[in-house]
């Protein structure tokens, strides 16, 4: 079971690509997927699929993973980021994949154990349980992984989390 | 110069393709696009996003023109339309078109020449000023020919208004 964890973002998308056996996962890919700050918001969502569609295409992963967005305040940065987890949706819908959305509690308790666990503990864990050199950099990669690792754990459940 | 008007939504996207020659246009063809409730969102996405590259492959527009959103309550409804808004600016990007945004006040501006005008002041002068025989209904409709025609009355200034 491949799995891709997404990070929605529309300045860095993390996205974090994992294998996991049983219990057991490694991480195959990660990164961020960067759009410069000079590129109209068009031209960064188109480059966000395209890039996507890429990764997708390569190694084929059968779920994307996603952290349910929550925005108590800034409205503006919502429906920005909106457009973007919109795109990155289209991706994986388009090429067939089953799409499922974890809260940050439910993050939290799958990586840690511990659903008020702070960023340190859950990007520790990140790098323990995938055996990782380093703690994945950005910090959009290392919750790309971690929500990539929170369905692994799902698995059994995973009806439960396909995106309405 | 041909200009396509949407109205974002996930279960309606109204569009209104008009053609503007000097100052007088004649609206090409409007609609819904109407997605079912049963299916799931990424579904949904999808849907608009074939449905939206149809209709621009058909009637090549040149501009697209969309309303600027604003939500000052509910935060889970614009994160759900913002992920439809992301998939039509993504549709109009990919087939060559530049975007643009109007706020509310001035595509009331631009059609009623009064930025307080309410919505069947603006349905009327759509009706008005397109020389249809009735109101365009649902109202996403009407919306969407009204920012079109916002549009064709900005082409002088336009690029204040392109989509950064």
């Amino acid at each position: 079971m491949i799995i891709i964890g997404i990070d929605p973002g529309i300045a860095t998308v993390g996205y974090g690509i994992i294998e996991c056996i049983t219990n057991k996962c490694r991480a195959i890919d990660y990164g961020p997927i960067l759009t410069p700050a000079n590129l109209s918001m068009p031209y960064r969502l188109d480059m966000i699929f395209e890039e996507l569609n890429k990764i997708i295409k390569y190694y084929k992963p059968h779920d994307m993973a996603l952290e349910e967005l929550f925005f108590n305040k800034n409205v503006k940065t919502a429906i920005t980021v909106g457009h973007a987890r919109g795109v990155e949706i289209l991706s994986a819908v388009r090429n067939g994949l089953d799409i499922y959305e974890y809260t940050p509690l439910q993050i939290k308790q799958a990586v840690v154990g511990y659903g008020r666990a702070d960023k340190k503990q859950v990007q520790y864990m990140v790098k323990t349980l995938l055996n990782l050199g380093d703690i994945p950099k950005p910090d959009d990669v290392a919750d790309a992984l971690a929500v990539a690792i929170c369905h692994s754990s799902s698995l059994k459940f995973k009806d439960l989390f396909l995106m309405k």
